[in-house]
């Protein structure tokens, strides 16, 4: 019988808790009751513990419990506790005995249970009904995570809050009981970054291996685009990847808005998937509205475009655009898998279409250029064309490029079928 | 068959949309696809075109469509599409062929449907797969709408949307076919809104209200509590108001961050519900952190306090004090229900906890208690107590008010059972 890990302060909401039980009960499913209150004993009894949870942290249920009120031990209490929780919940369901996960809380709840729920896998049911709407953006991460909106508090049952609660028990109870309705399909999944300045390329690319057999899925280079995706191949849900905007190395390396933070642009070559790598917008250094662009960028010296009334774009300098190229071809030198460059030489998006875009600067990419094939480890091909990364051309050579290292993956003898 | 609307924008959006319908079209539920696409024929039929919630609007769809890019002619189609969805949408659920809605959308969708949705009753399910996460906040606003992050943009069928899709289909089917499991209870159910500084008061009127034989249901007075508890009187699911802590007033009219809109302390008197109106915390001024002050409210003549990093209170003067009094008595005074007053005379909230309270003001307050029985209709009872609004055998005359109001309302011949 599927199982559903259903996770609460149970000192305080312990009664809504099992309302929830009991709805998952009558629609056919077992639960795993997990209680995160540090406050006192709840009035139900879980199958694991507060002290359990405590414990799986290292810590000491009561030591959480008894310190002084205050925010800095608030803080700890609630990050032993989101430490304890995944580790247990992971064990679940690794046990198989984690099916989907469903709470509902306030503040602190709703921070460790999305907290636990942000390390589950994508697809996994998890549900999470809060009081706190305004800070569900935060909650999500780059989780498929399902926020309910509490309306009311989470203090009692009543005609309102239980509907919402049920539905919520009910929700999961739908995706749990319905999984094997449909089936996902099983061409190969190319993952492929973007921006809308490298949009025209792009779609070339997805029409062309759409063409050839493979489903695509398109990441916005904003940050959470860029993690979602290395999250994604850890994950086992990508089988290659046309990394064509990489501007977020950009941003993370000099503070701009869309970093995607270190581990950007390392996950496929650890896992050894094909890979097709271009240096599009990598001169892109963005941030916020005009008014937010840091002092030291905003110089006379710098080029610098309002993208939109959200977005300014900063021009990388020479010497930057040398450190990128590094940085970039230290990230690759590390690839396991079959890992190409290709070079769009006149222009890294829209911003340098020739002639007199505003981000030219022909001795900066120039030296961007050179600094990148000078530290590209040599078994990587690094392929140049006397085109924008925008033309179709030049995409269909990222595309082709990308289906020669697939049918030579597919002739070896250790390739999946 | 419990139908759902489906409900997207299937010019960009159609092949999605189509696979959530056969999710729930397996899941053994009737779907209306319902189009909101401005941008070009879509290329599957639904059944309910955009020119048909074009036209619901009183607008022509090639109009919208037509009319050049720029963001003033994109707001303005999407208000017309919201306008045309909800009313649609509205007939189609008074006709018994609304039993929960689903849609799946980007950033102008996300706002559309939303929209619709929060016009829709509590209690309905409402789920919104969206990209715009961190727009989430704005799309929930009073209503129990449920999002799911689509963590990759809504472009495309592949292993990762559909897994996501999917769960979204059968979260709704859960719902749906799950609605008549269990039974939400029978007691009648009385509103209370709650501040901090009102806290201790309004436990012991629950407590007294609950060991009578009612649920409770506590609204957290800053702004969003008040419309929907407001809301929630509208919809019919509150039986009885004891509203004690007002000052979203004070915000709505003076400019705080906590206001409720004009229609705050409306609902319940046009429904002829009982109510029990207290004046706490009217003489407090919200804002957000201390710089946020607006420099006319920073003065030395104001009291001030910083409630915590977040939340600055500043205290009104006479004058405003005695304008909230006409307000409060003015909205009162349109009462249809049972009406009464009780004036707490030793301090309306903590911050004026005798003998030194920082936000104590004898001679404003003493101006509003004035004003207050001057303009108040005669027939609305006005008791005075000489206690603070958290001390217990004020909490207890309040509830005793309210309880004499209900048993009362039995008695006469047209009162529900």
């Amino acid at each position: 019988m599927p199982t559903v890990v259903l996770i609460g302060t149970l000192d305080t909401k312990g009664r809504e808790h099992l309302f929830m039980r009991d709805c998952l009960l009558a629609a056919g499913l077992d639960v795993v009751l997990v209680d995160i209150g540090v406050l006192a004993e709840p009035p139900v009894s879980p199958d694991v513990t507060a002290a359990e949870v405590a414990a799986a942290a290292g810590a000491s249920l009561d030591a959480l419990r008894f310190t002084r009120e205050g925010s800095d031990t608030r803080a700890v209490a609630l990050a032993a506790m989101e430490r304890g929780a995944t580790s247990i919940v992971r064990r679940l369901h690794a046990q198989g005995r984690c099916d989907a996960m469903l709470g509902a809380a306030g503040s602190g709840g709703s921070t460790v249970i999305s907290g636990v729920m942000r390390a589950m896998p994508l697809g996994m049911p998890k549900l999470l009904v809060s009081t706190m709407a305004a800070s569900a953006a935060a909650f999500f991460g780059t989780r498929d995570i399902t926020i309910m909106h509490s309306v009311t508090d989470i203090a009692g049952l009543n005609r309102v809050s239980t509907m919402i609660l049920r539905n919520a028990a009910l929700a999961v109870a739908g995706m749990v009981n319905g999984r094997e309705l449909t089936d996902g399909g099983g061409k190969p999944l190319v993952a492929i970054t973007m921006f809308g300045v490298t949009t025209p390329g792009v779609l070339r690319v997805q029409e062309r291996l759409e063409q050839a057999g493979f489903d695509t899925i398109v990441f916005h280079a904003v940050g959470s685009g860029g993690r979602a995706m290395e999250q994604m191949i850890d994950d086992g849900l990508i089988d290659g990847v046309v990394d064509y905007t990489i501007s977020e190395l950009t941003d993370e390396h000099l503070g701009g808005v869309f970093g995607a933070g270190p581990d950007r642009l390392t996950a496929a070559g650890r896992r050894g998937l094909p890979q097709v790598v271009v240096p599009g917008a990598i001169e892109v250094l963005n941030f916020g509205p005009r008014a937010t662009v840091p002092r030291r960028f905003d110089v006379p010296e710098r080029r610098l475009i309002v993208h939109n009334p959200h977005v300014c774009a900063v021009r990388t300098t020479q010497s930057e655009a040398v450190e990128l190229a590094r940085i970039l071809s230290g990230k690759l030198n590390r690839a396991t898998g079959p890992t190409a460059v290709l070079l769009p030489l006149q222009g890294l998006d829209s911003y340098q279409q020739r002639p007199d875009g505003p981000f030219i600067d022909e001795e900066a990419d120039a030296a961007f250029f050179a600094e990148l094939r000078r530290t590209l480890r040599p078994n990587i091909p690094c392929r140049e064309e006397p085109l924008n990364i925008n033309h179709p051309v030049f995409a269909d050579a990222v595309a082709e490029t990308f289906l020669t290292f697939w049918r030579e993956r597919r002739d070896r003898p250790e390739a999946k079928p």
